[in-house]
Order: C-alpha cells, then sequence, then structure tokens
C-alpha cells in the first residue's frame, strides 16, 4: 500500500470513531447541533423497540423526545469494531454499549447493546452515519439506583 | 523516524486495539470464529481465580464452558494503554474492564479489573495475543440486577 | 496537507487519548509516577465540588488524599472528541465518565460527568494536561454495592 492510503485509512477510521463519540455526546448533553451533524440526510436509525425513524428530521425529532422522556441519558461506547472500503467510500462499524437513562415517569434503566453501523463518505469527503441499528441485549429497572439522591443531578433542559 | 515506519508504529497500536475489541466482542456475542482469531497457538489466558487455560484449545474450551455457565455477558474496555517493540515485533497493553456476567446458577455479577497483554507479530504481519492475565479489582453479586426484569433479554445460545 | 503534517496529528491525536487513559490508570492504580508524568508543571485540576488543585504539587496532594479516603477507584473512559491545533501546539478533549469510589466513610458512589480538558506540547514534542474539568452529572450513592460482599477485593494502599 502506498502512503497515500496508508494515512487515507488511518484518518478515516479516526473519523468514524468521532461519528460514535459525536452521537454518544450528542444525545447525553442534548446537543442538537452536534448530533445532526453526524448523519447523512436520508439515514435511518433503527432502535429496534425504541423506534425507527426513517431521515434526518424523524431522527432529530425523535431525539426531541427521548430528551424530554428521558433527561438524563449516559451512551458509554466500547470495543469499536470498523471495517473499511476506501475506494467503495463505505464502512461499518460495531460498537458496544452501556447505557443509562433516568426517565421522568419511570426511573432510571440500565441498558445494554450494540450499534451495527453503516458509513459513507460524501463528495466532499466527510464520512456520515447511512444506517444505524441497536441490537438490544438488556433493558433493565434500577428502581435504587436515583441520581437525586446523591449530590443534586441536574438534568439537561430539552433543547438547551 | 521516517514515514514507513511512523505508518507501521499507527497501524500496528489499532490492530492492538483490535485484538482487545475482538476479546470482548467474541465473547459477549459468543462468536467462536471471531475470539479464536486472536491468540497465537500457543497463547496463555490467566483469568486469576477464574482460572489459567494453556493454548488456544483450551483457551477455546473456556470459553464454551463459560458461555453455558454465564450466557449473558458484557465485556467494556477502556483506557488501554500501548507500548510497542516494532523492531522486536512485541507490543504490551494494560486496559481496564466493566464487566457484567448473568450466570445460571448465581445471577449477575458486576466485575471490573485490569486485563494486561503481551502481543507478537506474526510471519504474515498480524499481531496475535501470546499473554493475556487479568487483575481482578472486585467480583460483586448484584441479586437486584435482573436483566429479565425488564425486557425479556434474549441469552445468547452457547455455542451459536 | 502534506504526510508529514497528517502524520504529526495522527500521532498527536494518539499521544492525548493516552493521556487520558494515564489519567485513569494512574488514578486507579495508585501509581504517581504515572499520575504526576501527565501534567504541565502549572496544570488546573477542577473537579467541581471535589475541589480544584494548582499545580502539579496540588494535584499531586490532592491524590494522595483521595487515595486515603478512597482506596478503590475505576475511572472508565468514553466517547472521547479531540480538536487539534498542531501549529499552536495545542489540543482540547470533551471524554465521557463512568466511575466508580468506594470510599472509607461512606460506601461506594457511581459518579458520573464529562472532562474538558486543555493541552499543550512542550519544547520536547510532548503533549500534556495544561487543565482538566470535570462536569458532574450525578454522584449516587450505592449502599447495596460492596465489593467486598463477593471476592476479597483488594484496595490498593494508598501511595503504594
Amino acid at each position: 500500500m502506498d502512503t497515500e492510503y496508508r494515512l487515507d485509512l488511518l484518518e478515516a477510521r479516526n473519523d468514524i470513531l468521532d461519528l460514535i463519540s459525536r452521537y454518544g455526546q450528542g444525545f447525553d448533553h442534548q446537543d442538537a447541533e452536534l448530533l445532526r451533524s453526524i448523519w447523512r440526510e436520508d439515514a435511518v436509525l433503527d432502535l429496534d423497540f425504541f423506534g425507527r425513524f426513517d431521515g434526518i428530521e424523524a431522527i432529530m425529532g425523535a431525539a426531541a423526545q427521548y430528551w424530554q422522556a428521558s433527561p438524563f441519558m449516559h451512551h458509554w461506547m466500547a470495543n469499536p469494531l470498523i471495517s473499511l472500503d476506501l475506494e467503495a467510500g463505505t464502512a461499518t462499524a460495531a460498537t458496544e454499549l452501556d447505557c443509562l437513562c433516568t426517565y421522568v415517569e419511570d426511573g432510571t434503566s440500565h441498558i445494554g447493546g450494540r450499534y451495527l453501523d453503516s458509513f459513507v463518505r460524501d463528495e466532499g469527503g466527510s464520512w456520515l452515519i447511512a444506517r444505524r441499528v441497536f441490537e438490544i441485549a438488556f433493558v433493565t429497572p434500577m428502581p435504587d439506583w436515583n441520581p437525586a439522591q446523591g449530590v443534586e443531578a441536574e438534568p439537561l433542559k430539552a433543547g438547551a
């Protein structure tokens, strides 16, 4: 492989890792601008029984609803495995999730599973998520886990 | 350092991060092919009081037993620190673990600790795990944590 | 961008990821040498209501106190987002934290939040933390989570 190709591969991998992190930080900090920036216009977000959303406007609409229902979220990502096809401008990744969501109505759930992603590189050279599918492993209520028991946690305001 | 050497270092680091992720995903998804692919033939897996296994067949045999005893596992890896010696074709890593295992007989345990790894590069240029030692920090029963309380989690079938 | 510049960027990113991991492993294993090695002399560590520490000696003094108060810590880092300015020799990062601390007096707390970091490159070319600010999301007591319930966990000795 030549130098240019090897650098492209290394940079593409980092760009894709960043998309995965931006999804987590975008959701957890209710950063709509950051969350919006990671998707192709026609992206699909399929969250299993949490819902399936087609297109970036549907995804952002879903995020706004989640932020109302669960103003307190943590998506800790781990163990990313990425496959790249630079010629095709496509990539896939499988990444594990360890997640806590505190719902206004039902309290805190511990959620685990795996994201299976497809990425495309657009004409400008930016990698974007074309499709993200969540495989649920567990959704476990944690009635005794309450962030407000200790330090007064400050749930973010939806849309802030 | 010349370009070739710097690229080799960057790629080797990524290869090693992938081995660490493949261990996690191989175990957690009972993917025997993926799990098998990361070890040198004579690799040692030393899991402290969970057992020590010499050679790839012993490791795979142990995995099959774990999958029967604990059909529900999550190995979330974090904080990897990697040291490389390209000339020698060797490397080491220390990586933290946050883990949940739900045992058929004893319920769920939260397990934490650190993996200390040694890697070698084979003649084909592939990095493999030569030795993985787990330092246990804690193994804590979580009697109130039950994935089946909420959404019906689907434990994987051993060997599937 | 030329090859040299692209390699510099890739290496700087890895160096910064290593600083983030070294903070975690330094704290969790009470490795004073490792923890000391990541800071600029005049670094600031601002841990919100856990305290603010100016300069490397104050930071190391704080670490020694934490190790006495909470001999059992786990800082699992996730979702790093890094911005680099190679010309200026500066960088920033935002990284999520999932943390357990077992305090001698108050038992175990689950702590979550985000680190906001500033880095500088010194004359020797090494990246160091200039400022680390922790944004607390929650500090939640876990009275039923006790590492000593199960396997006898061995809390590290402060300063060992």
